[in-house]
């Protein structure tokens, strides 16, 4: 976003408020009115900017989306860190109880499902989607297993980008469909079972 | 359905053909224009009923759509039966790659989809499409492992509802969100995966 690099100072600020206020307006909005209907026009009212100021920085309401769930995404679970104590269950139980607990937040999981289910039936926003939110979001798992595949902890073989799916498919697909509570119970045991499948084959080729 | 059970036998095959009609014009038209925008009107015109028909038989255009992919999931799934060849690796990967390749067909993958999206945004349809289609397609692999437990090839201390969350989860979320491709080699290597935590811990309490 070159506004945040503006030279002025004052006009950086008033730049980087008029560009949360968009991000967030897009987040409550989507979430009350669903993707389809979701528009320019209502996100600018909402932000309290000219709509000219949104098309300035983002082509369409999905970049701008796509960026708002990046920012809140990467705020909350990113830039603390992946937990890596050591203990491989212990981290993955820590994380997945956390993210149960955002999506029983419905200030995020509203528009989030919104996203998610205008992504499931428009292949080009699904495409944005995974490349924008959903593979940054795995990486991090990704590198918390290698660490734990380093540590001995989990099988030097395995596929990680598929161990990954392992855990998370369950998650989200009880989340989109409503198939089941994402309790903390259900994350603890879906871990346990996950890490069977991962552990280390002794002695197995 | 009542009228089925009709007693005259012209009567009954003429509704026969009225029902196997409707519910084939329901899964068409669902696939063509979405959920919210399917008519039970547009279903009678396609299927070249009286509304007043579909009426009679069903409450709503939910019901006559799960009724649609209950028959469908039914015939090509279950009247066969889930495969038991002794081989628990091999039957799964079998029943795998044949929903993967169910799912490569647009008959049958555009309408599951509209429904898929539709009961993830409206929770009365998701508690019903969790209750009519899930549940009972779930069953099935259930009963399987069951079977593989009583071989003893499945840990017998294991909860088989998370072992099909296992399964099925990380297939679901390809799909939905378009995430991967649905290939044999794919569905091969999550069971292969998921067989590795399903698996006897040998000795472990």
């Amino acid at each position: 976003m070159s506004s945040t690099t503006a030279k002025h100072p004052d006009v950086s600020r008033r730049s980087e408020r008029s560009r949360k206020a968009i991000l967030q307006a897009s987040m409550e909005l989507v979430g009350e009115v669903g993707y389809p209907k979701l528009t320019i026009e209502a996100i600018a009212a909402r932000a309290g900017v000219g709509k000219q100021t949104i098309y300035r920085w983002w082509p369409s309401k999905a970049a701008v989306l796509l960026d708002a769930f990046t920012e809140v995404v990467h705020d909350q679970d990113y830039d603390s860190g992946f937990p890596d104590t050591g203990d491989i269950e212990a981290d993955l139980k820590t994380v997945l109880r956390a993210t149960a607990d955002e999506f029983s937040d419905t200030a995020f999981e509203a528009p989030y499902r919104a996203l998610a289910v205008a992504a499931a039936t428009d292949p080009k926003l699904a495409d944005q989607f995974v490349t924008r939110l959903r593979e940054p979001g795995l990486k991090v798992y990704t590198e918390r297993l290698r660490s734990g595949q380093e540590a001995g902890q989990i099988d030097p073989e395995l596929d990680l980008d598929l161990a990954v799916e392992l855990l998370l498919g369950p998650f989200q697909q009880r989340w989109l469909s409503r198939s089941g509570p994402l309790t903390h119970e259900f994350t603890d045991r879906l871990v346990e079972l996950v890490l069977r499948a991962l552990a280390p084959r002794d002695g197995k080729p």
